[in-house]
Parts: structure tokens; sequence; C-alpha cells
């Protein structure tokens, strides 16, 4: 039974919680946040204790594992420490928005051989794993492009953004380490974007709307999509086209259901809404397999530089946006 | 160039004429209609003349081949004589509302060797026509099961049904030869019907909603939906069920375009609106079938013996419906 | 906390097992099953209780509910027994192979007013229900037809089928009680079967596909199609059509995951295989339903009734099979 | 009845022989190819006289309008000696390869107020007019996101591609068109590529992959994804993302026959294979397009700007592929 310990009880923090909740070998040891009435909530419905501070949990003997859902400015502090324990981590992504600051933790850990996990939920949704297992396996031969449309049912609030680092940091940063997942090493990104979302969003000198394209080492195109807002729903899908074929991820309803009428045919229902019912069975693969990397004393994927990468990324994006040129990457 | 008299120039004629018109190696030589405007409309429009009487057409020793499309009560009359005077001849389903004399019909020429061809223009569907062949290919392994829904967009005329013999001889036939086209002999009939789409159809003493059971001699299960009236378009739908798959056939649409908003999501328009846009192909194949035949000195398929079964099973299906029990099939 | 006893530990067994364990308001308190390493299995995986005998879990007056998941002979003493007892009843289908004995079971039972759900999971299915429920909102207007196509993936055991009391009572009985719960009161009834599937079947005297029609009270035409084996997965689909359009619930795959190459397109993964996979949903929901009732002092649905009238369909078709005519159900 | 000359008797000047010889209100005067077997080949085949020299055909006062479907250097020249002659022009794209040269002759023809059509014949898709129609009337808000999906599925000839100008003048062309249809004035334009599909390309000093991104004036994103080759087919396809919805054109199928079986569910056949096929109904409405803007004394749309601005585009892409920045179009 691995114990753990849950910094973070807002939205995601619910997530994980219920992951641990129904996961067979894992066990909520204790959950801390800094608004009481929101680690009551989480206490409550799964029958575990708020930690009077981080420290006790962190220091806890039998917490073996750390999930870090806390506010972003909040997670290098709180891995460093953790990792310090010895506990494993999971932590949301971004790791922070400041690169220089990820690289300077990292530093601060590497020698420890820490077990961190970044919160990439993407790459445990069945769809996407499965075409990247099969893309892996040469089911559509040599990989050439890469599509990813990704589109928030609607923006967040104005804090959130205004603290979220913009949009390639906070948002497109999945799509970015999905894209990673496919091809590895990218070569260089270019970035272009727009506001026709929202008019807070451009007050904040945040876009709401972008277009990345990236090349990885082999010659794979690869391209995002992002809007703040799909009124039809959180708009997550994907094709990977390759010298053979094409795998492609649509969007998931909650039914089979369609509707022919006088007006329509084959009309299905609004999609799942937002990554809370899309991406329920890839939180609970994500954590199972922390799991059982931690059982069988095996590094989780992805890890601590996989959430380095995506973020530097999003640098280059932003700066790419900004020059109106490509960006080439370090190597990595 | 096989050369063609059409009689009847109604809707079904006009599709017969357009079918001629377009194909390289046939030609409309007279067209016939007691009507004369409706003569006229399809001589214009394809440059051809009218005959001032059918025994001018038939005894026109350069026409190769005539097309009955006229009413039905005509149909026997024409065909014999067009097979009297060594013409080929394409007939339109039914042969005749009363299989007695579609028998007495047949006495008559069978000794001519005739060719003769109905117009059961759902074998020439593109679609149904490679389910057949994948079929007959055995890609689903022995067919156990075949599914067939069949409902036009809106009810004929009061006049119109008040000929047209009824659900079973009129519309049925159609679904009774496409199960024919995939299962060869039929053993045994179940019908029942109902009465919910428009009171002038019950008034008639017909039915305008129907289920039909079928048995095939090799145990295969079939069964037809069909409706008066589907306010989403012309509903032509068919599934082969074998023991290693199944092959459907879904409806059409003119466009391949899907709208997502805020209240549903992957909308299709309308459905091609009914036979004439559904099935041209299918008409355009027919026609060729049949020239191609001729020139080959072969004899088209669906011939006069499948107008003749189709026709019975929808004798066999009326009487079931009143009975209320399994009918069985004469032997083939 | 609802408080459960199951009885039964088999596969179904284990379903209801699970639903009760994640339900947040539910309690396992003991399990039964006469084969005791199936009933301990089950304890250990949940953390309760094996029974010694059904009497210990019947007379625990802590126990709310019993869930009856043994054998079908067994089914009408534990009912009987539970109720009498004072407990409200979760009973699989059938209630019993034999009509008479079903009516006797609710002879004694009935002035005790007794709580008993039926497990026609498929009510509760969201697609099925989400379609029920936009037919009564009156969303395709007068419901006219209903086409239920229902093929598990494979056989069962020679031995399982020899105790099933025969495709209509054993399979098709899901879908006639779904067609209940579109239609209501079914006025008659015919059925036809094939031996296609497997040789063992027919020596059990037994059919492993078929086609049942039936008739509504409001002259709705409903048709089934069943079969024993389906190789592409299991196969739950339904079409309502209506005066003003049509819902359908189509098959759901396990990912939305699609494949073009050089051979096919579009191609899309398997079915969710069996009905612990694509109705996992749809047992959750029937057992939450249950757990509500009893909360708030309502009947459940379907109840004692329902599983009574599904049986009676059963034999009503089982009849017509064999006497090759329309049968007539009893006013309900 | 518009009177046509064809000059260029290949693949394409096919496509346009037939949509004139199906018009109703059309007729082929003149066929001219410096390969006279092709001419011959058209000539038979539609009944029509080979022009022995181009001005034969030019200077018959019968002509109403030339069809120039010849290669692409002899475009400019055939298009203004047409002009001069006072007949209409439909003439394919591009209209030329440098674009200098496509200003002057601009400046030689702009006088004479000429009809000039070019032959972007995807305006005339029934699958992208429906969406640019409904987009037009508000259907899914203020249009924010434009992408298309365009992969031929083989490359051309390596003696075709040397001639071809490079992927963005040939290939590309079509859908900076595509685009313009959409967003009208381009702003600005991002183009990478790959070299994956065939080594000759390369060997051309071509790309066979590449990605496009151009911003609209109004804030619109759109991005383009081709590739020279395709397995599956020909893929072409579109989604236009707005404010309150998307609306997306999907690839084509020959049949609506899906197959499913023990590997797969819900398999399509392959697509419509290449423009020949997909754009036979657009290449007919094109023409029908130039008949009746003729007939009634209109400019017909795309013209002669059209064909400049989408070349104007491609030499763009051009230099922004070399550049490795954003490129900004001149003012339109």
């Amino acid at each position: 039974m691995i114990r753990f310990a849950l910094f973070g009880c807002g939205r995601i923090g619910r997530v994980h919680a219920d992951s641990i909740d129904v996961h067979p070998r894992a066990e909520l040891a204790w959950v801390y946040d800094p608004i009481e009435s929101a680690a009551s909530e989480i206490a409550n419905r799964y029958g575990t204790t708020i930690a009077p501070a981080v420290d006790v949990a962190i220091d806890d003997p039998s917490v073996d594992a750390v999930v870090i859902a806390s506010a972003t400015p909040t997670h290098v502090d709180l891995l460093t420490r953790a990792v310090r324990a010895g506990k494993a981590v999971l932590c949301e992504k971004p790791i922070d928005l400041n690169l220089a600051r990820v690289d300077r933790c990292w530093k601060e850990i590497a020698a420890l051989n820490p077990t961190v996990m970044i919160g990439f939920n993407r790459r445990f949704d069945p769809s996407f794993r499965q075409v990247r297992d099969q893309v892996a396996a040469g089911d559509i031969g040599r990989l050439e492009q890469l599509l990813i449309v990704s589109r928030d049912p609607a923006p967040a609030s104005r804090e959130y953004l205004a603290a979220s680092g913009g949009l390639f940091r906070d948002m497109t940063i999945h799509d970015f380490d999905l894209a990673r997942f496919f091809l590895g090493e990218i070569v260089d990104v270019y970035a272009t974007g727009a506001n026709v979302v929202a008019d807070f969003i451009a007050e904040l000198g945040d876009i709401d709307s972008a277009v990345v394209v990236m090349r990885g080492r082999d010659g794979e195109l690869c391209h995002i999509t992002n809007s703040r807002r799909s009124v039809f729903g959180y708009d997550q899908r994907l094709e990977a086209f390759g010298a053979t074929g094409m795998l492609s991820v649509g969007n998931q309803h909650p039914t089979s259901v369609r509707l022919s009428n006088a007006t329509q045919t084959e009309a299905a229902p609004e999609y799942l809404n937002f990554f809370l019912d899309r991406y329920t069975p890839a939180y609970r693969a994500e954590l199972d397999h922390l799991i059982t990397a931690m059982e069988q004393g095996e590094q989780p994927s992805p890890g601590f530089s996989d959430g380095r990468q995506a973020l530097a990324l999003a640098d280059a994006a932003l700066e790419s946006l900004h020059a109106g040129r490509t960006v080439r990457l370090e190597s990595q």
C-alpha cells in the first residue's frame, strides 16, 4: 500500500484524491491546503486527515509519496522538500513558470536520484496512448506529421489567467508534452496567436488563440491549434500521419446517441465537457503508473526533465510569437 | 449503339431518359406517354421524337430495346408486344399487381426466349452491390442475418397509393428483391403492419408501416422495416451479418459537412432526399448492365422470374398480415 | 448507509459487489455462495465477511437489502425469504424460468408490499436512458418503430445454456424488458429463429439466432434481432423511430482512435467486449437507483411485475416460434 | 449555347471537356494540343474538331470562351490572345509561375475589361461551398480559425514536378485560394517544410511536406498541412472554427459501406482517390458558374486577381521557408 500526502485541494487536487481513493494499492494519508475549507471537503469526503502544516505530512515516515497540486509558485519548494525527505513526487504541471528556477531546482535534487513524475496526464489517455503504441509498433510507418487540436470549453477566470504564465506555459504546455511524447526531440518552434475570445485576456497581455508549428529531429512536422473557448465542449484531438497510414483520435461523447430530424441527421450530444470528464481514466492510469513504478523500483515517466523541456518549448514559443521567426531549441 | 423507345414519361421515365442520354452507347429514339405534355417535356429535353402510338415505336426496326415506365396496368401488354416484336425490355416493377396475370404473361412469351430485365435498381446501387460482392467473396463468412431498413421521405398522393397495390406490392417489393439478391430462395414470410402515418392510407385499406420477417433456405433470418414517411429523408440502409463479420450500408449525404455548436456535435445535413438522388448511379448502372448484356448476347439480371418472385413474396406478406401467421413460399 | 448481503458470487455477483463497493452510501455486509472459493474471492477483494448460511445474512437486522445473483432456480426462494425478513431485494433476471412459479411467488409476498427490483440493467445504460428520456420529452414525436439489435460476443458454455431456459428466457429477456421500457404494454408477439452458430445449441433443443416482432398498444412496431455470437464484439444497438425524428444508440469503443491505411479508412478498434465493459455504468446506476428509492421510501423500478412481464413475453415468443403464428398477450 | 475552345488535352483538359459535354448550354467547338494523339482522343470522344492551330480557334467568331488547360508556361500568352479576341477565359491555375509576368499580363489586358476566371475548382466543391455559405450566414459566429488538410495520394512524376514551380505554387496554391475564399485578405504567412516522401523531390530542390500558417486581417488564424503522398487516398479536409460553432468537411467515400470483423469495426473503404473523383461535381459547377456569369453579363469569380493573390501567397511562403520568419503580404 502506497501512502500519499496531497498538497493542494482545489479542482485538480480533488481529481488526484479520487484517483488515490479508487486505487486498490493506494491510501490518502494527509491532505493540506492553505484554504482550510478546501482541505476539509476532501478530508471528509475520503475519510482522511488534514495536515496542520506541510512538514507534518512530509516528515511522516509512513508517507511514501507526495502529490503536489497546489499553486504553481509553491511547486519547486514543495518538490524539493519532499525529495529531500525521500518521498516520491507527482507534481502538477508546470514545475514553475521560470525555467531558470526549474533548472536550479534540479541541481539541488539531482544527486538524490529522486523519483519525480510530472502530471502530464494526456500521456495516459487511453486513446492517445494507443496511437503512440501503434506508431511505435510501426502501424503507420515512419511518423511524418502530427496535428494536435486543443481547445478549452471556456476561459478560466481573470484571476487564474493573470497568474497562469500565459497561454503557452499554462495550456499549450500539455500539447508541447504530447508532441514530445510522439516526436521526442523538437528542433525548432514557431508560434503565432490572436485575441478574439475575450478582451480581458488581451488586457492581461496574453493571447487567447494560437497556432504553433514545430519540427522534430527526423523531419516530422507538428502543429498545435489552441483556443481558450470552444462552445461545443472540450476539443481534444490528434492526428498522427505516417508513410503507411494515419491514426486519429476524435472527441468523446458521454453517450452513443445520435438524433436525426427534419433539419439535421446523426447529431451527437455535446462532448465530454472538460478535463475532469475526458481525462478521468488518464488521471487514474497516471497514478497507477507512479504506484507501479515505485513498487518495481523504476523511474516513472514523464519525469522532471520532461517537465523542464515542455516549459522550454513554451518559452521558445513565446519568444517566436514576439520575434516573428523560428526559434531553435538547444539540444536536449 | 442501342436504340431505345421509352413508354411512360413520368418521374421514373425521366430517370431512364436521363440514363439513356448520358450513356455513350445508347440513344433515345422514341418516347410515348398518353399525357402529351409529359412526352413533350422529355422529347424536348433530350432532343428525341414523340411516338404517335406505341406500335410506331415497337414496330420500328431500328429500335433495339424498350423501357416500360408507364402505369402498372399497362406493363404486361407492352412487355408482351415488345417481346413479340423482338425487342429487349427493361420493365419497371412491378410487372403487374396480379400474380396470375404475370404467370400467364410468361407462358405467352417464354418460348420466345425473351430478353427481359426488371427495374430493381437497388441491385445496382454501388453500396448494396459492394456488400453483395463482399458477402459472395466470403468477407463475413456465412451470411446469417440480413436487416433492411427502407423508409420513404413522405407518402405518395392518395391517387397514387389507391392504384399502387398496397405497401407490399408497391414499396416493399424493392426490399423483397433486395433480400432475394442476398439470400436467393426465401422459405417463408411473416408480416405485420400499422397505420400511424396518415389517415388516408388507412381509409384506402392499406398500411403505412410494416415489419416483414423472412427465412432463407440456409437458415438466414431477414427482416425488413418500412415506413411511408421519414422526416429526415430517404432512409435506405442494410446490414449483412455473418459468421466472421458484418457489412453495413448507411444513408448518404449530399456533402461531407458536419456542424458542432453549443447544443450538438457532428450534425450532418439531411440525407439525399429520395430515389432520384440516392439511386442516380444505380439507375445508370442498371441501364449499362442491360446494354452490355445485349451487346454480349447474355441475359440481363434481374429477369422476369425475379419480378415474379418479388411479387409472390408481396402476396405472401399480405396473406401473412391478414392471417397472423407464417406463410410458406412454394419452391421456386 | 445501506447494508447489503450478496447471494451468488459468480460473474454477475462480482459486478454487484463492485457497484456496492464504489457507492458512497452502500456497504457490503455479507456474501454467500455455495462454492466457497467464489465467496472467498469476493470477501477478500472487498474486505467483507462470508455468511455461513443465507439465513445468517437474511436474519441480520443490520442488513437492509439483499442482492440475488445466484443460480436462477434459487431466486424465488431467496426472494421470498428476504422479503419476509423485511429486506429490500435486487434480484437478477429472470425471476424464475417458470411463469406459474413467479405468479405464486408474488401471491405469497404481495401483501407484504415488498421492495423488489429486477436487474434489468439496460434501463440504466446512459445511452438507452437518454433516448427514452428524449422520446418521453417528445423529441421525435410519436414513437412508431423500435429496432433492437442484441448479439453476444460468443455463446456461453453448454452447461450454462442447458440450464438457461433457452434463448428467449435467458438472453432476449433483456430485450423484452427494453422494449417494454419504451413501449409499455405489448399486444402481440411473433418469433422465428435459426441454428447457425453452434451445433451444441441445437442439440440442447435451443436456437442460437432469432428475430422477434412485437406490436405495442398504440400501434408501435418493434423488432429484436439476436445472435449468440458476434465476432466484432458485444453488439448492443437501438433505434427509436418517430413521427418527427429518430434517435439511435450505436455501439461503444474503448477509445476514439481510428486508423486509415492503404486498404481501409476510419477503422475503429473492437467494441467494448461484453456486458461487464459496456454496462458498468448501467450496473452502478441501477444500484444507485435502488439505494435512492430506499432512502426516499419509494418503489424502485423495474419491479417484480416487470420481471414477470418480460418472462411472459419470452414464453409467448417460444409459443410463437413453435406455432408459427402471432401470439396475443393477455392484458397486463 | 456557349461555344468553347479547349487548349490542352491532358488529364485536366479531359475533365473540362467532360464538363462541357454534360452541360446543357455548352458546346465544345474546338480542341487543341501540341500532342496530336491527346487532341484526337478528346475530339473523338466528344465528337468535336481538332484545331490545326490555336489561332484558328481563337479567331473563330462563333467561339465564345476558351478553356486554358495547357502547360503553365503557355497560359499567359493564350490568355492574352483570347482576351484580345474578345473571348471569355477559364484558365487553369497557376496563371504563371512568375508573379511579375502575371502582373505584366494584367497590365496588357486590364483595359479590355476581360472576363477571366481562374480554375480554383475547390471553391465549387459542394462541401466547401456549403461551409463558406454557412460561415457567411453566421452559423458559427465570427470565424476564428481555419484548418486545411490537403494531401495528394502520390507524388506526380519527376518531370512534372521539375516544371511545377515547387510545392507552394503547384499544390498549396489551391489551399491558398481556399484560405482566401474564407478569409479574404491575408496579412502574413509562415511556412516550414520537410523532405520525407521521396528522395527525387529533394533532388529537385523542392519539399514534399509542408505546414503553412497565415493570419487574416481580422485576426483569423489559418493553417495548411500538405503532403505529396497519402496512402489512404486524396486527403482533402477543412475545419472552420468560430465563436459559436465549428463546421468541418470530411473525406468522401465511393460507397457508404462499413465493415466490422474480428480485428476492427466500422472500417470504410478507401477515399475517392484523386481530384478527378473527389472534385467532379466541383469542376462541373465551376463551368456552370462561368456560363451563367457570361449569360448574365457578370464577372465570374475567382477572377484574375484571385489567381494573382494565390501566387503571391505561394511566393511569400517560399520566402518564409527560406528565411525562417513571418512574411507580411502587401495590402491587396
